[in-house]
């Protein structure tokens, strides 16, 4: 994307500068991206998960709009350029080892975040309780709510 | 951890059985390990971002307190084990290519997820509408809080 080489973000300092200082200095990993989680700025409803490398990451902050790296086609891609669901980041967080950022994002659209249609791609849950096995089943969202 | 060779997830499928199915079908990236988001079961506050391993996934269904893989331990791990603030597992979610589990979880002790003694690792903000570069500085929460 960029032909720019000078460096986006500042590079990795000591354990305490990365935990307690205010330098942005995110970690990317062996293939060069860092995990991005995404929850509604309303709500706090987590939305989704994905990938951003170091242009996505500094288009993100530069725009306000989430840019991500998709693994299964190599490239760049800003959430919602063709389903119209932009993410409006309205505020962007770092953990406490700066290897992870946190989105809060309005959604443009219908405000679907998933490419499957639902709202958020966390839609169904995992049984506990029960010995992990091959059998494992899913409760879609819906069914768990007309249980409950 | 484990000595049983017995598979203890369902291999994948299609990516339709994957996305719309109900069969639990996890996927382990090439170093063995899913994604793991926590949040609080009741504020719904994203609290941290970890890793599981399949032992660690599979102690975390059976036994609902959560289990994690520490990358740079290489070694699993249960959540408060020394500090007290053990994860209690209230949901379960996962998403819909099955590759990121997200945890909703009470947690015991004084509450405090965060290895640095905070309540959450997200505790300092990015600043956006700037252009990346290594002199970014981060907004610490208390101060941002201060500032509103």
């Amino acid at each position: 994307m960029s032909e720019n080489t000078k460096p986006k973000f500042a590079s990795r300092g000591s354990k305490e500068a990365i935990e307690t200082g205010t330098s942005f200095q995110p970690k990317f990993d062996a293939g060069g991206l860092i995990p991005a989680i995404v929850t509604d700025a309303s709500t706090g409803e987590v939305l989704m998960f994905a990938w951003m490398d170091q242009d996505a990451l500094a288009l993100t902050i530069e725009t306000r709009a989430a840019y991500f790296w998709s693994r299964s086609r190599k490239a760049l891609w800003k959430k919602g350029q063709e389903s119209g669901n932009v993410f409006n980041v309205v505020e962007m967080l770092i953990d406490c080892d700066q290897d992870v950022v946190l989105l809060r994002v309005d959604v443009e659209g219908n405000g679907l975040a998933c490419h499957t249609g639902q709202r958020s791609c966390f839609y169904r849950s995992v049984p506990l309780g029960a010995a992990a096995s091959p059998a494992l089943r899913l409760t879609p969202f819906g069914e768990k709510t007309k249980a409950r």
